[in-house]
């Protein structure tokens, strides 16, 4: 089946009609549809198909049990209103290379391996990567018994109302010891090689990244009759937060992003007494990431003291730098840069990826498609058809190498 | 029975164990509670109860059917988690002032009427003085029907359920027409009491004031790899519009809050596709108000287009200046000041009354109480019980000139 005939099938599924944008939500029926879909692919395919404990679907060419195989593929979630390519054009891409490779009739020298990992964008639960971070043991079973979704279920029973059995998660380091090498393919999010002008390329690190929870707490009052000196108006330092972040990002070239906000009473006509920013920042270093998130949190203590506004910010999550393995990058970028002689360019990331989860247990790479508008999690994310092909076939040529001794 | 003893009773219903503060919504168990200590009030008097067409309650001292009635009153409904005095204030003060006008033997050649109006905070159903605008008409039937509270119960079938009548909603002229004077007693909403030192003041005007909704459009994006060069996020654009606000009330000597927000997608990663803010300005009159919302909105524009940022900006609704009758407000004043020669402040408020529904049809005064801290519409909002006697005997002395012919 041909790249184009795969992704077009894929399409529609758990795509909103007004928007245009996906809500494929971990253990929903968008997501069992997506599910099914890679199980029909993998069996059509000759490949032994298994879900594991955590609720990861692979499809095996060899017996896995043989150890050092290599994996490719990546996750067929998504955000709340996202875009087609985020993750499904990994899975999609990892098929089509191993279509590819049998065309060739390359030598499979090792296991391979394709995978979806389960919940990687977090959309339902509020944590990202959460099959990757069970096998792992970044996330332990009794904090993924405590994830419960917008309408009060838990991951359990969602897991359970899906047909998946909860009580076997957790770490599963025998699976991960198998694998010699993962790979995955992913659509680029920023604008990196639309401006280099190369349909692909490798990830250098996935930038440190963090979030921070803002609550300016002042008084609530009546928006029509309090004089202005003498209000409390959490809502002013909570603006001059928002620009500081701007600022501080820009002068260190790293971002910072107020996309979230909770208000209390949220009146049109009360002063608010609460206003609760969540900053997310990220950099290509430790230092810099410092030095933006404190200069932000320095200009939110002196807004809120200027407006007699009471501060406290709490880190919610952090990740550190994830550099991914410096022998595999190098060979991938020898073998895609044999036939042309060009340096394939090498980016870091600000996102997070099940990658970078897997890169701590197994030694992991990942290959970017150029991204023409730089949009992600959104409708208009998009990559042209040409540099999705490119995507498969340096997929296949990077697996090519790996799979032999 | 003392103004302490009334004041009492009534303090416990509605409130709130954590806050303190009072959930007291129309048509709610808190406000049949309230309404029926109203009921009793009247009763213990011997006054003549009724509730009419449209859920406002009536206690008759004299056949309101006379005419040139005189009626002060207030409401007992609550914003939620709001003060003790807004509202209430005025309707035990009414209560501890018919009880004064009695021990003094004060003659009644009018009609007096005690009134609590229904729903005037508009908490539940999202429009202020529902009770005192459906009797004059300002809010229609059919606009009536249309009103829903946040657990999708339109007003008929809240006021069905609280065995009130909803068939019979509707303007009530002939009720209104009996009435020749009103005077509602209020705790002041603000700090111009506290500042001249003085325990009552009366009122002017209520401002005119408005709400205006800001719908800044941007582009939604990943949080992480989306560089700042690439974005369009409307949060920035947003708090621009907070401080502007601020600058150009203090500036006109106005009062301009963004208390509400709404941010879409809401998610800590993602760059805003939208953020929705509402804006709610008043001034002392119509060309101040003009020039602040005006300023506002040019800052919005000017900050959105920087950022590529689309902006709508919508009146949601409107009330001009409300000038109390000037014939009555003069007579207060002349009485009030009677005996110790001193000046009345005479004060414009920021904040709707039923009186000022009422003021375009009944000659309709207000006095305001003392409130050392002008916070309002919080559990903190506060008089002591010294002005709060004040307000009564004030109060007191208004009426008595009044009901005399």
């Amino acid at each position: 089946m041909s790249f184009h005939r795969m992704w077009t099938e894929l399409l529609p599924v758990g795509r909103g009609s007004a928007s245009g944008g996906y809500r494929r939500f971990a253990w929903t029926a968008a997501d069992a549809e997506c599910r099914a879909w890679f199980r029909e692919q993998a069996e059509a395919r000759g490949l032994a198909y298994e879900a594991d404990r955590n609720g990861n679907q692979w499809a095996w060419a060899g017996d896995p049990a043989a150890g050092d195989a290599v994996v490719t593929g990546s996750h067929l979630d998504s955000v709340p209103d996202g875009g087609a390519f985020d993750g499904p054009l990994g899975v999609v891409s990892a098929f089509a290379a191993l279509d590819e490779l049998r065309r060739r009739g390359a030598r499979f020298d090792k296991p391979f391996g394709i995978v979806n990992f389960g919940d990687e964008e977090g959309a339902r639960f509020g944590l990202a990567c959460v099959g990757s971070r069970l096998a792992t043991g970044q996330l332990t079973v009794e904090q993924a018994h405590r994830l419960t979704d917008g309408d009060g279920v838990t991951l359990p029973r969602a897991m359970e109302a899906a047909g998946h059995d909860p009580d076997a998660i957790g770490p599963d380091p025998e699976r991960l010891a198998r694998i010699g090498a993962f790979v995955e393919l992913h659509v680029e999010q920023g604008r990196a090689l639309d401006l280099s002008g190369d349909p692909v390329g490798l990830a250098s690190a996935i930038w440190p990244h963090g979030r921070w929870r803002f609550d300016f707490r002042g008084e609530a009052n009546h928006a029509g009759t309090t004089r202005l000196v003498d209000r409390h108006d959490p809502m002013l330092p909570y603006a001059e937060t928002v620009l500081a972040a701007r600022r501080q990002a820009r002068l260190a070239g790293a971002v910072a992003t107020f996309g979230k906000i909770a208000v209390e009473p949220n009146g049109v006509n009360a002063v608010p007494s609460l206003v609760r920013g969540w900053l997310d920042s990220r950099a290509a270093d430790q230092d810099t990431l410092d030095t933006v998130v404190t200069g932000v949190e320095e200009a939110a203590r002196e807004h809120a003291a200027a407006h007699g506004v009471d501060l406290d910010v709490v880190r919610e999550s952090f990740t550190p730098v994830v550099e991914f393995n410096h022998a595999l990058r190098d060979e991938l970028a020898r073998v895609l840069g044999k036939d042309t002689g060009l340096k394939v360019p090498v980016l870091g990331t600000g996102a997070g990826h099940d990658a970078g989860i897997l890169s701590g247990t197994v030694p992991t790479a990942m290959l970017f498609v150029r991204n023409p508008t730089g949009v992600s999690h959104s409708p208009a994310e998009h990559a042209t058809e040409d540099d999705c092909v490119a995507g498969v076939l340096a997929l296949a040529d990077a697996l090519e190498g790996l799979v032999r001794t």
